[in-house]
């Protein structure tokens, strides 16, 4: 049996057939086109999923089910996108749309979710009971597992884990708030602490790698200086460490997943950011030894996570 | 069928026996004797359930489980508390040794799960399927029920809401962190605002009250003093207000439960504090309308909340 795995963005749509254990046999992709109609995208993804089907080999009928990743806040209960962050169109009932496509049952979930079903099923958290995975990219996004389900609170629309307030009157938020997580913990915050100290430190390392023009600082910018002995930036990674550690502390606390898998652009950084960040989750969290402890490990799924976890929305 | 409900506390053990509506047929209470050993206290916690049940007349093959709530780590699967708050022992086999005086199952949770899960089945929770019961008293605890069951992570240690940080490097907290919500939140963080903006206003209603001996202030002094007009007082309350709130906030986005349930001493302030918590939490939440909203009640099942929810561990 096969599970059609439809991963909306809002640059492009990506589709696979999935086996149980996440084995793509077979995926593609095409433009959003999201200055579109609602309509005019239902109509493509539910002809090129099938398309896709026929030219498998695999046959309609060995589709045990459909799930799609989007980002947004869904109705999974009704299949309803309720609204999403980077297409136009809302309350949108995909379910009932895709029907005329599709025979088997169909599903949706936001693409954090999805993408956490993916490492909890065949990824990094595969023998964890209860796993959380955070994706650190552009945003802060998380998904929370337990026992193969996804967990979305009453509502679906938790766990909006980068909406967490770790810094009272802090930096201001996309969301309008002040001081949450993923003010400091994103690439975005990463790149505003970046700015921010470069500016008092005009020898820094950070405005040459930036060809001295602030606007070209991005994610890797203070990570590079720091490589070179920059104190400006060992100053800024610094900061960026302890912001992390404090909300993936606060997240241990609050969740106790068995694994907290780390994904996204900066998890790229790897060791070199972790074991500092590790340093500081293992003396700051709650419960300490005998209680067992949560592991942090790194997302393994990687760019197949939004195909492959929207797949396992049916399993 | 009745079920046994064990509340452990530092100071008094209440037992109860209770049917699955919440109903206590028949409860008593003993002194805990903190200082004597684990032996003593699991033989007098034996005994007293065995006498209670046989001069209840209900008889103990109509007892269908026991279930305890105590303060600590519990290792719920093996019936071992694995460490108490307020009591002396530590790795000990709670289910094993109650087994000498019963027959049927035996269960044991966190208190602050087990008076959640007593709200859930039989308090203003009941028609929630997932719900969250957070205490405001001394300290901050909380219990989330997700279709019936206490949820408490892989470890059974979660959800710790009152080390979540809040304000980075702020008050230091009982954990060893800085900013736990809990430093802020609970009765010991409003005493200590309380204290701190006084001392800065001689001439605040809050010294009368408290015969101009801030070690007299407790946690109703604030609200007691804002009352008569009391400009420090409303000062304390505001931060306090903004506080509670963000934790809140933080709470809904990362959980999402359907009814949020405010117990503890705290919460007999009533609509006087929460009507402007409130205010602030609906217009900072991230997932608004139309996506469903997690509403705020009052828990309600008061001082029987540890022994109800302990019975209701074995439904």
């Amino acid at each position: 049996m096969y599970y059609l795995g439809i991963d909306v963005g809002g640059m492009s749509i990506k589709v696979g057939i999935v086996d149980q254990n996440g084995s793509i046999l077979v995926k593609d992709k095409f433009h959003t086109g999201n200055e579109r109609s609602y309509q005019e995208i239902i109509r493509d993804i539910g002809e090129f999923s099938v398309n896709m089907i026929e030219k498998s080999g695999v046959g309609i009928e060995n589709i045990k089910s459909v799930g799609i990743g989007i980002p947004g806040t869904p109705d999974c209960k009704n299949g309803v996108l309720i609204y999403a962050n980077n297409l136009s169109f809302r309350n949108v009932p995909f379910r009932e749309d895709l029907k005329k496509y599709f025979n088997c049952p169909i599903y949706i979930d936001n693409d954090a979710n999805v993408a956490a079903l993916a490492e909890a099923v065949a990824g990094v958290c595969k023998d964890a009971s209860i796993s959380m995975t955070i994706t650190l990219g552009t945003g802060v996004g998380s998904g929370l597992v337990i026992d193969g389900k996804v967990y979305g609170g009453f509502n679906y629309a938790a766990p909006e884990i980068g909406h967490m307030v770790i810094v009272e009157d802090g930096y201001l938020c996309t969301c309008g708030r002040y001081g949450c997580w993923e003010a400091y913990a994103s690439a975005t915050g990463l790149i505003r602490m970046t700015k921010d100290i470069a500016q008092r430190f005009p020898g820094s390392e950070i405005h040459r790698i930036c060809n001295h023009d602030l606007g070209n600082v991005d994610a890797r910018t203070a990570f590079q200086a720091k490589r070179a002995g920059d104190f400006a930036a060992t100053l800024v990674i610094q900061r960026f460490t302890k912001h992390l550690a404090t909300g993936i502390v606060n997240l241990i606390n609050l969740f106790q997943p068995e694994i907290l898998a780390i994904g996204g652009g900066l998890s790229k950084e790897g060791d070199y950011l972790m074991d500092d960040v590790k340093k500081i989750v293992y003396s700051e969290i709650y419960s300490k030894d005998p209680v067992p402890q949560c592991r942090i490990e790194y997302a393994k799924m990687g760019n197949d996570a939004g195909i492959v976890g929207a797949a396992f929305l049916g399993l």
